[in-house]
């Protein structure tokens, strides 16, 4: 049903409009973005399809592409999907009950309107869709992005614990230095080989492009890691972080995860931190002009070998 | 178990040390802080007490006294107790297992770090003690309290909607304009008898004084009221926001909660707002030289008649 968006997507045609979703979810109690070969697990691209199709009334669930494919566990903010619909069943969301059509030029604004009201009372609450609208011309969720960021959220003292947000931070009994954390993760942005932090694919690369990646300490005094990068490889956050948090409680002098990097193999000794404290909290695209030919260079480097997503 | 803490207690006894309890708590598992009448019911005060007696092989649970005492659903991230313990268990706290007692110039700060890292392993995830030490000479945990202060968290569009946070938050389908809000809110400040914002307890003042109630947007866009009192009575937080919540909607004019207040009688258009975005936030006390006579002058109020709780 979810398959990667295919360049002769008829998504300038004139009965198919392309849709732009931006998503937040609770990852507890989902198998992750994507379907699992596994039949019955419970998924956000699942759950999401399942409800537009019954919501529009749609013969079958639409097929979602989305720009962070995010594991079991993990959680979004800013998570952004596109979906392409039948014209006829987005001009039917603008409609209201027992009413005639609006007119051609109101139909977008009734439509996204009306159905993210309709999508709000139809999905579990553990998925919001935040905002939805026509897709600017050119839009991919997935080839568009120019990057992904994402938090990772650790509490590492008893006066900061929350038992209100034990379900999206890591409670660290040892008290964190930011600072060397820091030195470390500086030495780790750039354009990488990164497979000593990525489960290995077969037949796909593991270079990126980390853009940032530091430590502080938000205003509750909980420790949150930045981290963006124009795509992440498997595992790839939740490694960096389990390379990084050795070096704050001090286990670990601060050139370890850069050693770690230039060996360029899985080294057992890195523990990928667990996924709940992950949450994808933004995906940034170019300006709208510039949304086609950005989509059309990433399915190049798709080609040369690495997947962004 | 638990009672209302005696003036005459042995506080400042020998044999018995008070200890000030830092505590966070999620509130959606427990029947509220106190104990309640039907047995079998899971209070946060049972839990905590319990735990502390098992910890410190205490012949029963030690009696907890609060600031300020939760309803049922309600969190809290600024709760603070007092319990008196034997000197000998908090003295045998300090030591390691297997080793003499420390001198007793060092029992203080062992036996809190000690206890505390206990607490942290024994507690339910729900619950954490972020502190705990000696209480300073005079110290009441409810009766030297110079005021709480609480939360009340409300999403009003679907952009800001985040479901790691729909277990603190109200979601509210109408945008709320603060403005008038906070307008409504600035005429209910003061000392005035709270009676149509309560639940009237026989032989109990309604008279409160709240020092402060607005609304303003945190850097999510949720809305948030802040309300500080000496004290509240009970449902006083969820009625008053209950009364400005329709107000921010446009459905009551902005003079409608003071007329409420002024009626001086519960008047059943007056929803009282859910429990779940309710939460604890800090208890003020005064500085150590002043607890002891804070604590009497808020023990004389309530035997006029109003329980500081």
């Amino acid at each position: 049903m979810l398959t990667v968006d295919d360049p002769t997507s008829p998504a300038g045609s004139a009965d198919v409009i392309r849709i732009k979703l931006d998503i937040a979810y609770d990852g507890r109690d989902f198998s992750g973005w994507a379907p699992q070969p596994k039949p019955g697990l419970r998924t956000v691209a699942g759950v999401l399809a399942e409800t537009l199709g019954r919501v529009l009334r749609l013969p079958e669930p639409p097929t979602l592409t989305v720009a962070g494919r995010t594991d079991a566990g993990v959680h979004a903010r800013g998570q952004v999907a596109h979906v392409d619909l039948p014209a006829d069943a987005w001009a039917e969301a603008s409609r209201q009950r027992g009413r005639a059509l609006p007119l051609a030029a109101e139909i977008d604004e009734l439509a996204s309107r009306r159905l993210l009201r309709r999508l709000g009372g139809a999905l579990p609450p553990d998925i919001r869709v935040r905002g939805l609208g026509r897709a600017p011309e050119g839009f991919d969720a997935r080839f568009s992005a120019l990057w992904r960021r994402y938090s990772y959220r650790v509490c590492d003292t008893a006066a900061t614990a929350d038992p209100l947000h034990r379900h999206d931070t890591l409670w660290h009994l040892k008290p964190l230095d930011l600072d060397a954390m820091n030195t470390a993760a500086a030495r780790l942005t750039g354009e990488h080989d990164f497979a000593a932090f990525c489960r290995r694919r077969e037949g796909a690369t593991t270079i990126r492009a980390l853009r940032w990646l530091d430590w502080h300490r938000d205003p509750d005094g909980i420790a949150v890691a930045r981290v963006i990068a124009d795509a992440f490889c498997h595992n790839m956050v939740r490694s960096l972080v389990g390379a990084l948090l050795p070096v704050g409680e001090g286990a670990r002098p601060v050139s370890w995860p850069a050693a770690l990097l230039a060996a360029g193999v899985r080294d057992p000794a890195v523990r990928v931190a667990p996924p709940h404290p992950l949450c994808l909290e933004e995906v940034r695209y170019p300006p709208d002009a510039d949304l086609a030919s950005r989509a059309d260079q990433a399915r190049r480097i798709r080609v040369l070998g690495g997947p962004p997503a």
